[in-house]
């Protein structure tokens, strides 16, 4: 095993050397001081990999970014808010071509890609678009910006950055901008998030590397059960430092999208808790998995997380609906270390009720569910469901 | 094919030969003026069917039922709301025998069943439900009280009787009483529905009746998509006027339960719309069943349904993270009548988004998507979601 560490950095996608962005409003979004075009650059060619939405109609930018070869590298991209460019057709895809020759005209980009998040159904105001390219600074690095600028219904920008030093006192950065707060479902959410880095990651690695970072982070929270037609993790690694070591690199991936996902959490549209729900001794690790997403996305659940009411038979009831292998005799519940319910504890007496209230009033605590049947175990991410979530999504469009 | 005509009538089970009801409040529901206890009893044996909920922790009075040998046959049925007698284990089961020891000296039964509805995870207050049983009045045609003891947070009571005329002037009736509100969801809901009639239905035929009409009602309807450990819809025939139809009497049963879901929909917690999902042209019916289902339940679609807002872009969006067969290409989506998307209509223009918001403001609309595929269809029921359903749900148990 090598040795190596990770240091947290303020100030966002500026550690990573070799990269530039920045972000104008071009009048998609009503308050001028926050933008909506944004762009990520590097000064040389990236390898580049990504995660996409699995929902059927993927959004135009993503079908653009698929019609390049298998393996095709990068140096620009281009996010804009307020409008998915999703269920547009082949127009939408078209409106993509139309801003990259205008982009190219301004800066030398090589197989420029695109994201969008915001509004489905309708054309991207191309012109508004490529307004940006007269107001950017391509050799800005003005990550508060550009974080800033992807923001959809996220009440705060969300951005990590770390430096990774290695046995040999080499280092390297990564650092990603991310965003996303309702919509938010195990198979992606509506999050955007792009992750950049100088260290050398060799092309075979990539995809491994974001696939994993993924499943273990953003697959793994729900904030209502949606999957959105524009998810993306995107890496972009442009070699800079000429340094990377896979286990360390990997690390610092892992622990970024996973810190980027409980942001994602905490900032669940009108959410107030942060849920760990536990899933152990399942028949399989499939089975395990089930059983937490289910929790993660009941309704029932999340109203009663918001209620701060210790009903554990809405969490029994919900574990019995998923179809998978349980047996109350066998089943335990803990929130937190405290037992709320096994085969000899059904009845909550008043002082485990007691201290039941007090564990979910904590900000963020632990739903922990012992089938006693197996081995499998997995955990999802959920949060609480409050009127706050009704009032965002009600009047999200209009 | 025969000839019959099929009548409403008013006062629900009391409409029925050969049965009695009742209910009383033994101090279990607040308020006394409300039961919280009831009974329908048959003078003689009924054949009895019914369908359960498909939550692995079936409650105690479900386990019960089934303990009795198949085909058996019984002239009692128990329920009381408040309590659901689920995840007690046992001992859950045990107190059911020592009730219905109880009943057995006070009138004469046969093979007793029970059902519960309330919370889960708590022993049944056994000595409060036994002195009801010096209060029934066990010759009483109660049916309004009875279908208003079964409440739990419904803000109606659901109650429906009709006369089958057949062809040849004999008749027979049929009667139900049910309850449900929220945590409705396909696979059942919190809904219990008790049918009796008093045509001859023949054994043979009783099982198949009620599961064909649970599957064309109860089980198309979604309030938020969770699984109760308690549902329970139960046939009674007591074939007390000899007279039998078997197409009549399946219209007349799918009629009344189909009127039923569709109470239980209006009903739903906080819901202030009934909408229909209709899914047409799917590769199969099955798919078409999982992108309907998926509509029925998807938290975005009804809080844009909440507020009334023609997003069809959600509409879409929840089709494509179905994971079926779609083709945005081929898709098109109406709110009744209206064209709403199109390959040749991605872009809602003013008109028709006017019009799209008059149909919305309606109590009752259809979202009618064809994917434009095959030939596979089916209609899902659902309903919006309100701050009130948080909040209903935030403190059912408090």
């Amino acid at each position: 095993m090598s040795n190596y560490s990770i240091t947290p950095l303020e100030g966002g996608l500026a550690n990573v050397n070799g990269f530039y962005c920045d972000a104008v409003n071009v009048g998609m979004r009503p308050d001028a001081s926050q933008g909506d075009v944004a762009f990520i650059r590097s000064e040389t060619l990236c390898n580049v990999n990504a995660v996409f939405t699995t929902n059927r109609f993927q959004a135009a930018p993503i079908k653009h970014f698929q019609r390049y070869e298998e393996g095709f590298q990068t140096n620009f991209v281009l996010v804009n808010a307020k409008n998915a460019n999703a269920m547009t057709g082949e127009k939408g895809i078209e409106d993509i071509y139309t801003i990259m020759s205008a982009l190219s005209s301004k800066i030398e980009v090589v197989n420029p890609v695109m994201s969008s998040t915001g509004v489905i159904g309708y054309r991207l105001p191309v012109e508004k678009i490529t307004s940006a390219f007269g107001k950017f600074d391509f050799y800005a690095k003005n990550s508060d910006a550009a974080a800033r600028a992807i923001m959809t219904t996220d009440s705060f920008k969300k951005e990590l950055a770390c430096r990774v030093t290695l046995e040999d006192g080499t280092h390297f950065h990564l650092a990603a901008i991310c965003k996303g707060a309702g919509m938010i479902n195990p198979a992606m959410a509506t999050m955007l998030c792009f992750v950049i880095t100088d260290a050398d990651v060799p092309k075979a690695d990539m995809d491994a590397l974001i696939k994993s970072a993924a499943d273990r982070s953003f697959n793994r929270i729900s904030v209502d059960g949606d999957t959105s037609t524009n998810d993306t993790v995107m890496l972009l690694a442009n070699g800079n430092t000429g340094n990377y070591n896979k286990e360390a690199f990997s690390e610092a991936l892992n622990e970024m999208l996973f810190k980027l996902a409980m942001m994602i959490l905490r900032d669940g549209e009108g959410a107030n808790k942060l849920v760990a729900f536990e899933v152990t001794g399942a028949a399989s690790n499939e089975e395990a998995e089930r059983a937490a997403r289910a929790l993660s996305n009941s309704l029932l659940v999340k109203t009663a997380l918001f209620g701060e009411d210790p009903n554990w038979g809405r969490i029994a009831s919900t574990i019995g609906a998923s179809g998978i292998t349980c047996d109350d005799t066998t089943l335990t519940i803990h929130y937190d270390d405290l037992l709320i319910y096994s085969d000899t504890h059904r009845e909550l007496d008043k002082e485990r009720e007691k201290q039941a209230y007090a564990i979910m009033k904590q900000e963020a605590f632990a739903v922990r569910c012992d089938l006693g049947i197996g081995e499998g175990s997995f955990t999802a991410y959920g949060c609480d469901l409050s009127y706050e979530y009704v009032k965002i999504n009600a009047e999200y469009r209009t």
